[in-house]
């Protein structure tokens, strides 16, 4: 008679933690499926990266961080990889700059998938033993896990603008459409009252260091539309002769769309007097009722000034979506689960329908925020200047990075992003 | 037997007017005095404009929003002026681009002068009289003055960059110190206790549109030095190798320091091993007593991090200054008055003393901020993005610009103004 | 009893070219064959194409100027690659912008090569009967196989420059070396007596309408060196601190060195103190009797006046080759025979051993130089302008593109073709 | 009874080399007295210099050259001045970026003129002696005069550029007009039959390096325009779309019509449908029959293009102009009387009514060319690289610098000089 195999507490965190790994890690080489070797090499502007690149970067991470800490055994993989995949991690050493990550045609696409294997391997045997990791062993990991999902983020918007910008616009797969057909219905609004509400994460789980420091905020009372801005009301800000009137802009914003001889979204074209956008589905009708997307923020605050009305801050949009997501009966802010968001088909790109909102608050440290040291401290604090606060996630977000407290940010002028508009207002 | 003149009082508020008019403006040809007329007309940096344009420009702001508008018998000065002196206001017709200010070596600076004094001559008609204007004129008469004042304080950092860039280092005058030299003193800290706090302009007199919409914010508990970092705390920020050591660096300011070579404050040059400054008296050896100045932000976050410190919120900082300002005894923040600057010396520059301070906050609308309506609208609410605020006032700033709720903004990479470091912490 | 076929004049030069055609176009798939995908497709600097375009655009070539023109039934393979695929003819309309080539992963290496495919089976319909084509059909077919075979040579320099520039300095093949070992021997001199020459293309067979209009030059006594320059003899040149000392260079070319920071030629790199260069068989040490090669204008300038010689011009250039060509035992100049180089082994790539020679001449029009009417005359004269002349032919350069007549042209600061020194003086 | 005063032959050549030295030191003031303070010191294109600075720059030469050189007792007028003059000397130390030279409002205009007075009066008692000088000291002498005068024209083409780009359009002096009015007249041709011809210099008097080395040239039979193409026959050009139609371009000159949206020479304008231009006596509307200039040889070489002709080489330009020189009857080369230009009236700028012509030659040395070794063998010898040949003079060309062996130069896309065009042909 066969005695049970018991697992013991340490084995069973280990357990847990491959199983996680092994399904980030898989998802990763899935969105790069649909490529061509060469959709895997170029850089057509400086903040894409190359999705080989992602797929090596992300493996370096937990290469570099776990394996050469944690393993003494550790053969690498190939000693020049530390060199050609670090990011910006100033510790870690000598990178390559980030505009000439596109002309790297070597290692090629295989040798890649390789290195992903041999890591994936190495990494399996430290996770598959009985005995305990140092706690700080698990952070890594679960930081080297949050880090990949960023990077499939990436993923899907660099190639979608490698894809997006050749002249034959091919679709990234003729099955998907980056955000789904949305049912029309008008904008009502979410109203938080003046008060002083706790901003930061709390409870379990994992968050970024950007995101902790639990603390008050004053807020006024103010409203915030329960939608989004969809693609029908933002092409009357087009009509009405949005890109060629100053009064809309920010005179950055101003300087930009005359620069950019702006006139539209990001993917948008006009043909044959008719507007179209470039998804990941390829090249289709704009949807009305769809939020609009690809906007930045300087075209975002313009809008809400064609509007009379101003974009949330992102205390506001954290207030708004707590409140919400309390509410027994509709728990979630305006047409979507923000964060309960739909389940991905087995083994397919998540494409939730939604966008990132920006706000109108700068990418700033709370008040009790602490520089973490060494290499992981780079993460987030050094960028903290000169670029604005997004919230809630979009589309191609992994669902396990969309929560009330999640801190994204861009630069004002980036588009290449599911970025996108909620209008709010102070009463 | 003669009868007494009495005074109505439409006509003294215009002789008060009248008064503060022709202090203002003779105060701007003041500080171009010194100055030769090849100093007038270059523009070594995109930022600096050429001083005659500052006397040309703040005369064009009279002519523009009250003499063409109030008076129908004004003739014009010059039918190009308008063109050519235009600053950045989109709703007033074509401008000449910023970067090409500093090739306009006509109208020569006798003609600005001339200028000057024919719009003078007319303002001084239209305040020469007992009837009100109505309220309106006021008020834009007013901005006239304070956005002169505003550009008296850039003519004094445009002349020094202007000067202190030319190799033989001229003075502007050599009488003059900027920053006198200080007493050392240790630095203590001025407390401000968690709670909310009303934020933003109140009372009487004038305020800019940024200032006003008086709201609540909330404040955790934090302290800020009670004087501004000296130039010796700074060298030994410079002598640890701050500037070679990007930890201490956000990303953006790291570039920075790279693409620049950055190794010391600007106007800062060792000569046979000894630090000196440029200064409007000329080139000198460093004052370690004195407040440094001329950092941008990177380099003002970058030693508060080396310090293990941060700089304050513009809303700390405000809080900070309104309950040292409330005290019978000690009305200062730190070691200077500063809503009560000492009265500048008759008929020369008033230099105070005292230095900009960079904030941890970026430049955004507060919760009830209101675009005007035209031109005068486009005065603040445009650059509303991508800067950082600025508290206090420098030895340069008219006295009546410093007050504790005045927002100045720059760039975070901007070096020129007199700015300069108050460290504070979360208690 | 079998008749003998009998092939007719016309039938039998459709054939020739059609052998041609077939040998030339499968050259330049063997040419890419030891390449990955990701190889094809990036652009590391504007000068370089990806190979993937040069192997597009000779076939677009054929496409647009002979089957479209001459095959009614002809179906294009794709609409939108006359647009994809043109280069610089301004007359064939629109055209992808040469620094965004880079960019374009789609379509893929296989479909190029299904496109060749499409335009070699169409080209050997129409070579493969019996009737002749117009003498234009011939001529067009002409330019085509000889346009093909100049992007042969760029595909290699093209290619050598991605690799090369790859921070793992992979080899093209390891069985190949650029620029094959040399036998050292002393240099000497070629002499030209004072006189009038004839210049330019004369007799039978194909040449460029650069080389047409045969004149007369007046040519002074001078001498060249019979032997290229070598590594060791530059070598010599850097170590004496050539690219540290202005005195040897023209103005623009000391611009170059500091702006670059120049310190040898392109692809060398010092380790452990000794020098190594890229190769298309990889990194090596430096052959100190090889030629000199990826020296660009400024450095062989340089290198003359360290000398105190010059570099010789094109017409004392050609009339010393012709000269030597004419001698009946030693028909070489110098160490090669320059214009009939050694035969290619079967299937491989032709490599020489030897390198373009920069000549003091600009690259300007003969006396009687036409401008051809339509897309072809775009080909040279539109170019004769800001670049010099270089002579001979390198080891990567088609046989039968090395004549005495043939002008080759880039601008004074490429480097990445195989480019080299031979000095001369006026004796 | 007074004797009479023996002048020995060295003090009479001292006396002579004094008139001169006065006279053209002089002149240069001339020029500059119409100028504002502020008209001398900026620099609105990086070819520009700021007049202030030319007038320090070359007294700075005879400091440097002959002062230091040969004075032992010669003070310098101030230490600073010899790095803030100094223009390209690698040789002679440490200068000004040329880009930045036109921030220097120190030293101011008087101080230059100052400056000036000293040297000319060190100068003056150099001279004012019996004894004959050194050799060389004369050389040195005659080129830095020569080098005045090269810098007399500049000074007119910079100051025209200067007041040419300001909005207001100022007159340099209301009394000229750079080119005159001339009188229609058809255009014929000179004829240059084949042969070998001598050029460069021979004789006495003064050459610069870059004429010296009279050699041989062979010239195929061809014929000149005996006059320059007028601004009606350009505009012919203008108006047949000449500007909107790359076939008539180099493909670098076609780069450039786009970047710049060239639509006419520079200066012109198109004024409520009529083309005016500016001149050193203001806006005037185009003269049909004079001379076109401010072309570039983009243009030039364009508009032969549309001629179906080409421009001269520099050999046939100067055959042509001797050939021309010895006929009893008519000495010029068509319409103007080339190296025996009109004198200038006294005391007044000199304005012949004429311009340089581009020719089709690039600027290389002759076959006997040799560097000078030292900071004076830095003139022109660097220089021979990317640029063309122009022949003849213009209206602002010192009369003694316009022989027909004289080699001017300048890259292909410079407008500012009075550059014109004279049609070739090969018979």
């Amino acid at each position: 008679m066969a005695s049970p195999v018991l697992t013991s507490v340490s084995e069973k965190r280990n357990l847990q933690y491959l199983a996680r790994f092994t399904q980030v890690r898989s998802f990763t080489e899935s969105i790069c499926r649909p490529l061509t070797p060469e959709d895997h090499v170029v850089q057509p502007m400086a903040d894409v990266s190359p999705p080989k690149w992602h797929m090596a970067h992300t493996t370096w991470f937990f290469e570099t961080f776990l394996l050469n800490a944690y393993d003494p055994n550790y053969q690498l993989f190939h000693p020049d990889y530390s060199y050609l995949f670090n990011s910006y991690y100033e510790s870690v050493g000598k990178r390559v700059l980030r505009a000439h990550r596109g002309n790297m045609t070597r290692p090629p696409v295989e040798d890649i998938l390789r290195y992903r294997t041999h890591v994936n391997a190495a990494m399996q045997a430290l996770l598959d033993r009985e005995e305990a990791w140092p706690e700080r062993f698990y952070y890594i990991l679960e930081v080297g896990l949050q880090h990949e999902q960023q990077h499939q983020e990436l993923l899907f918007t660099d190639l979608k603008y490698i894809l997006g910008n050749n002249p034959l616009f091919p679709a990234y797969r003729e099955d998907v459409a980056d955000l789904p057909a949305a049912t029309p219905r008008p904008s009502g609004y979410l109203t938080v009252d003046e008060g002083v509400y706790p901003i930061g994460f709390a409870g379990e789980g994992f968050c970024f260091d950007n995101e902790l420091g639990r603390h008050q905020v004053y807020l006024h009372a103010c409203r915030l539309q329960d939608r989004l801005v969809t693609n029908g009301e933002y092409l009357e800000f087009i009509e009405a002769g949005g890109y060629q009137n100053f009064r809309y802009w920010l005179a950055e914003g101003w300087d930009w769309v005359k620069t950019h001889q702006a006139t539209a979204p990001l993917y948008w074209h006009q043909i044959e007097g008719e507007w179209h956008y470039y998804t990941l589905g390829g090249l289709k009708k704009v949807d009305l009722h769809s939020p609009v997307t690809h906007v930045n923020y300087y075209e975002a605050d313009a809008y809400a000034r064609f509007r009379g009305k101003r974009l949330p801050t992102e205390f506001e949009w954290e207030v708004a979506c707590q409140q919400q997501g309390k509410l027994p009966d509709a728990a979630n802010l305006g047409d979507r689960e923000i964060w309960h968001p739909a389940p991905a088909a087995e083994g397919q790109p998540q494409l939730y329908g939604d966008v990132w909102e920006w706000t109108s608050s700068a990418y700033l440290p709370y008040p009790y925020y602490q520089h973490e040291d060494g290499a992981l401290g780079e993460y987030n604090g050094k960028f903290m200047i000169s670029q604005m606060v997004l919230r809630g996630g979009s589309c191609i977000t992994p669902r396990d990075h969309i929560r009330p407290t999640y801190r994204n940010f861009f630069h004002p002028d980036k588009q290449w992003q599911f970025t996108g508009i909620r209008l709010a207002e102070t009463v």
